[in-house]
């Protein structure tokens, strides 16, 4: 099958005249999660990992993927021709690499230059220059031979309303419009679809989990332009857009309104796509979408709506938590019957849109794998002994939450109890920490780490990610992180109003796996001589399992907070609870010593 | 008088055909102190601060300087017609806009390239170009009527063994070839001093503290050229000069010779002055000097030299110690009394050759000035109570060395001491970092700054700088700092063999100072699955007061810090005490509980 498609493709790519042709993951718009209309490299591969590049030459063609994908790469691509290129390893060429070395002098590159952006495509672009390569950006080969292909997403939109959002579309266009004079643009153009639906205050389902809708958009001196399918507008966002001058034209029709824009254009290079950029003949201007950190700062009325749905959210956890104590004896609550519950216990809840990403309901040693998802294969029931890991979260009218809570089913071992107290320990500091105005992440995420290095272990992934706001769960240009990664933009001075969690762990293969998750708000403290200090506001109140603790770990501050925490808990959470269930919070709550 | 010079100056402008002139603080090789030679700012201006730049127009002079010297300067400049210029304060304006301003299209700006780097200077070609202003880097006006002028340093130079600096000159040639074959570099210009202290092995004492001589080097494919006077130098030098065949050349020959350099010429924009840089020919590749990192990670042999100037330094600062605690008490111990008496324990170690820097001898409130030096007009007699703030150093032929105590002479405050046990506190979290190979100081800064942050304090510098070997106390590319400020260059990740200071302190205005200070060298721990680990090895052993320590806001591991440290105090330093000064170093590095 993987054969035939090649070599159907391969009579296209003879017909346009290009002796390669690139198949990236992305859809048209750099999107975490991409919709089965944009699937081409998994239709053409069989491959259906979440990252991955394949490219397909006349007489062969090669995969490349990373580290997580290796072994599940191999497999799915047996008997396929396609070779694996382990993307990290020794001896692995680059594309760029792989490419100059099968083409000869004045080929021709092709690929759907709405998938791959612009840096990349310019990377590309100033490798193959060394050969006289060209690169032609135009055609989408892979849609003239997928005769099924899923169509477009089309999801009927809705208005998110200013209750919610704090502010009104032309507030929103000014602010932008405010940041393109800062660098003399005088136009602007957005095709991050997060971006989009923050600006507009529109929302869809185009993709699960991520209620927004596949649009572009232009944001000139005197008018803006969304490009979106006019009949997927609800009435309420039409009215609007008439109210506020906002043009509405067809979703592809961008790609020729770019074509006459005259002007300092400011482009993105790191979210635009490439076809738009190539074809762009007015002036410039590369630097950040400024609506990234517009979007990031969460104003008074999202931190309001966002703190309701944290408690709707806390109620639905806390409930869960409840449940699970009364069932797991039973021997009926199985990994999977434990996450649906939970979905249950959430969509309970008024305003409740949908879950924020899949569920993370990992029993023992599955907690170990940190992106584990629960399926027929691998669920299991859970038993009075060990560690439960759930990490999930929910989209409500109100914002977005992410939470994650290791449960303590029974007896654990010495060493499940050393570790979840001393990745309780890192989440605190975290935290309860006070900065002087300016730091990043980075200079932040020691606090939570060193708990942990100073044993030696390590958790290999970030502390914490922003998280929009009835919006993507995993946010730009917020988080924690060590490493500075340019590319990963979440290293921007945490300003007032972002929103991150705080989510260190530890994971021992074969054996269990600890998170403790919360959300945290930026917020203002004392200003002085010495500067603007900072300091986090927590948002999330579900209790964590004090089963898990050896306070003797633990500092008396640390300890402090955990029951300052408990405490705020209990407030917050039992008037929603049933008479029965305020018997237990209260005593899950109770202080440590 | 400075009218005069000025009329003077613009005589000679006049001649050249230049019609703004710009003055900086700077030498030739960016040094951090300048020798008297170099002081054209000063003698144009009378301003005697330690940063500015003077600019002169035809009818109009200004000077810019930073917060640390507008109440100086303002009054050193008083009837001298230059204007003042605040740097940082609104409304001020830059440089380039102040002779965008003043000048005519198409004028010409002088300045003496030697004593402006390659950044700076194409700032100003930038700024200049919009108004077709262009620049003059060929005349060092002040030179023709600054007829007293100070000779140029001329110190004879002395060789600095390999048992001392671990590497031989050929072997250190060889290693700075390798980086620049990593970039394709032909040839690599090299103008920093310290730099060229460290690739040929040679010392001078051309600046005080900091014992190396003016030179310039060029390292090419299949041949070094040292450029310095050929008559400064020490037999021994000379001898291995031949040996490696190191071509010596006149000091000022390099600009003669830079320009029909072919091929490609590694050049640090950031160190490499001006004159030079606009007289290459050649391919340029901007890079970092790759001896600032080579440098910077000592070999093992400087590692174990510089363990022993360390504890000859230790001995000294604690025999002064010592010797606080016995005189004060007589009342005829004085600040600068006390840093003589301070030099003198240093002066009879072996080896010891000067100061490192300007010792800092700070009594109570003189302490809260974190720059201060003690003079005729402040010094101020000892008394048995508050505190004295020392910060001194010493270059030995075995290293280099920093060290800051803070004594308690007699009874403090409340307030002093929980400040003094908060920084103590800040010293030590820093010094027992654990951490992942890849982290720079801005990812461990909150370790120290930490518990003071906590309470809204913070000390307003950097926490550390790296330290050199028999070289400057002050080096790149490690410290401590928070911000990412990439003109310092104080931010690399830290690597085996760096060595840094550890100096957090607390200053209150008008009541007291305190700062503790220790090296530390960065050394490899465990190797395991989730990485390298390193941590720091302390390099100075001299006790920290006690008697300012309240162990009730110390954490049960930094106390027992302490109590370790205070044990290997004992342990290296006793052995180099009389029979009462060890009794009484029992007693101060005896165990707090």
């Amino acid at each position: 099958m993987i054969k035939n498609r090649l070599q159907a493709l391969r009579l296209e790519m003879e017909k346009t005249g290009v002796q390669a042709y690139i198949i990236p993951t992305s859809d048209f718009h750099e999107t975490e999660y991409v919709a089965s209309y944009f699937a081409c490299r998994k239709y053409m591969s069989g491959f259906t990992g979440s990252a991955g590049v394949l490219v397909v030459l006349m007489d062969k063609a090669a995969l490349w993927t990373d580290g997580r994908y290796f072994i599940q790469a191999a497999s799915e691509l047996e008997n396929s021709t396609i070779e694996l290129m382990k993307m990290g390893q020794e001896g692995t060429p680059s594309i760029e690499e792989y490419i100059l070395d099968n083409l000869s002098q004045g080929s021709v590159v092709g690929f759907d230059g709405r998938t791959i952006n612009t840096n990349d495509a310019r990377r590309y672009q100033n490798a193959f220059a060394t050969k006289e390569i060209s690169l032609e950006p135009n055609y989408d080969l892979v849609g003239r031979i997928w005769t099924d292909r899923p169509s477009l997403p089309n999801s009927k939109t809705f208005h998110y309303d200013v209750k919610y959002a704090g502010k009104e579309m032309d507030v929103k266009l000014n602010e932008v419009r405010e940041e393109m004079k800062k660098v003399y643009a005088t136009s602007h153009i957005i095709t991050k679809i997060d971006q989009i639906a923050w600006l507009f205050n529109l929302r869809a389902f185009d993709i699960p989990h991520f209620p927004v809708a596949l649009a572009y958009a232009l944001v000139e001196e005197n008018q803006a332009t969304l490009y979106i399918d006019n009949s997927r507008l609800d009435e309420e966002s039409r009215t609007l857009f008439n109210t506020y001058g906002v043009i509405v034209k067809a979703y592809d029709e961008i790609y020729e309104d770019v074509k006459s824009l005259q002007g300092n254009i400011l482009v993105d290079p790191s979210n635009v796509n490439s076809r738009i950029f190539f074809s762009l003949k007015g002036n410039i201007i590369e630097g950040r979408d400024p609506i990234i950190s517009l979007k990031a700062q969460k104003n008074d009325v999202e931190l309001a709506s966002t703190r309701l749905a944290h408690i709707k959210d806390g109620v639905a956890v806390t409930k869960f938590m409840y449940w699970l104590d009364q069932n797991v004896k039973t021997g009926n609550v199985s990994e999977m019957s434990a996450e649906a519950k939970l979905q249950e216990f959430r969509a309970s809840q008024e305003g409740y849109i949908e879950d924020s990403f899949s569920t993370i309901s990992a029993y023992k040693e599955h907690a170990a794998m940190m992106h584990y998802s629960s399926n027929e294969n691998t669920n299991v029931t859970l038993r009075e002994e060990g560690m439960l890991l759930v990490d999930s979260g929910g989209q409500y009218y109100e914002g977005t939450t992410d939470i994650t809570r290791t449960f303590v089913l029974g007896p654990i071992t010495e060493e499940e109890k050393y570790w979840f107290t001393l990745s309780m320990r890192s989440h605190i500091r975290l935290a309860k920490a006070n900065w002087l105005y300016g730091c990043r992440g980075l200079n932040l995420d020691i606090l939570a780490r060193g708990p942990l290095w100073d044993q030696n272990m390590d958790y290999q992934c970030g502390t914490g990610h922003g998280v929009g706001h009835l919006s993507s769960v995993h946010e730009a240009p917020n988080g924690f992180r060590w490493r500075i990664v340019p590319e990963r933009n979440d290293s921007a001075v945490l300003e007032y109003g972002m929103i991150q969690s705080d989510e260190p762990g530890v994971y021992v293969e074969g054996k269990f796996g600890i998170r403790h998750e919360n959300e945290l708000i930026v917020k203002k403290g004392v200003k002085n001589y010495y500067g603007q200090f900072m300091h986090f506001e927590v948002l999330t109140f579900v209790p964590f399992d004090k089963k898990g603790i050896d306070t003797s770990l633990m500092t008396k501050d640390e300890i402090e907070w955990l029951n300052d925490y408990h405490k705020e808990v209990f407030e917050k959470i039992s008037p929603f609870m049933n008479e029965d269930e305020k018997v237990w919070l209260k005593d899950v709550c109770s202080p440590l010593v």
